[in-house]
């Protein structure tokens, strides 16, 4: 890290090299860290130079970073209700000097009203809290599990802004588990975001699925495709070849 | 065949064996034929010996054979709506000996009067038509057509007729293709069958699901379990270990 990057960071921060394009993200020595979700659902979402992207519960802003530094998007919002993460993801966006291309947002994404005043999208990303708020004994102040668990915010709401959020016939690419698969395909359906394409994401071959990708069209026709799956690591126990192409290694 | 087994059939048809418990099946030497859907669906079932079951769409009557060779259970029930094919069913029934433990009925899965009729059942099976009846050039007298395109009943028929056949908490196990889950686990959670476990069947590794099995259960809780998916062909084109074992090779 040069004194230049220091600058940008707290004692308990470090710099991230996301390895694409010179991008660096400020992220937490401890606690909630972006995980292959992000670059998963990063690759999955099929983003033009001309497009206006916004990534919903961006946490510190892994995917509008990834989104910018493939796709070079006119635009990329992050959204997110924390004001720490927020302020963190403002100081990436200083460090890699991308004012003009990425914007992040410190509101609640329930908050329609808002979220109709501004300009529609292209595309919405996301990459919810999975687990669903039924354990009852979660503390609602622990970051790692508002991020984990649907505390502040549940699928229906997330559906709900993304329908809100984008234009006609914009497309949704949500990251998400197999587990609630039937739950986000009778959402998405009720908000009229068509699921138009799934790719699932196994451990290995022979392995149930652990991840799925999903994307959706608002007001799109019924026809649903199924992508190739991805298996993460090979029989050795190694990422395979596609991840390492997906994570830009080879 | 010997000479008591073709007093059963007609010179258009032929006598299949199914290789399972010494089972025989009229079939029609041209036209429609059962295939991978049936033995597939017939092994992704959980049926006790204590159970009633009820096949849909029944066509000859391969499933019912299928699972009552392979579980023994109490009584195994057909329904189907073109009479020629129970007519053939009932010969098989014959033929195997199995009149008090095999039934086919020649009506009609729409009329939801007659099956209210019926005594509940502990399991459905159901290898429905699963292409959208949308070209407009189908033969409605087509008997391929009637078997493969939802001309005489379509998804939300079968589904509907599933919930009143059902005892509470039945079991529901459908065979379908993966671009109509949104559809299956849609009107499955309109009528109250609740999505609980789903196994995709791939052509072989690293390709796109062509097969999908879904288990549901009547006013089940929600949660959606997916199993190792299967794979049919191996890299060298010939069926893997796993297919083998369904069809009892191995």
């Amino acid at each position: 890290m040069d004194n230049n990057q220091s600058s940008y960071i707290r004692e308990d921060e470090l710099i991230d090299d996301l390895q694409l394009n010179g991008l660096n993200l400020i992220q937490k020595r401890e606690g909630f860290k972006f995980g292959i979700d992000a670059v998963l659902l990063s690759h999955f979402a099929n983003v033009k130079r001309s497009f206006r992207v916004i990534d919903l519960c961006t946490g510190t802003g892994i995917v509008p970073f990834l989104i910018y530094g493939k796709y070079s998007p006119k635009e990329v919002f992050g959204l997110e209700i924390q004001e720490d993460m927020v302020e963190m993801a403002e100081r990436s966006v200083h460090m890699n000097n991308l004012e003009e291309k990425l914007h992040f947002i410190n509101h609640d994404l329930k908050d329609i009203k808002y979220l109709k005043s501004l300009e529609r999208f292209d595309v919405v990303t996301v990459n919810p809290p999975y687990k669903l708020n039924n354990s009852g004994i979660l503390n609602p102040l622990d970051k790692l599990a508002i991020a984990r668990h649907e505390i502040l915010c549940n699928l229906e709401d997330v559906i709900v802004a993304s329908r809100t959020l984008l234009k006609d016939n914009g497309r949704l690419f949500i990251v998400h588990r197999p587990e609630r698969l039937a739950d986000i395909f009778g959402l998405m359906r009720k908000y009229k975001i068509e699921p138009k394409r799934v790719k699932m994401v196994h451990p290995k071959v022979g392995k149930a699925p652990n991840i799925v990708l999903v994307e959706g069209q608002r007001d799109g026709g019924a026809y649903l495709k199924w992508d190739e799956p991805l298996y993460v690591y090979d029989e050795n126990g190694k990422y395979t070849s596609e991840i390492d192409k997906i994570y830009g290694r080879i």
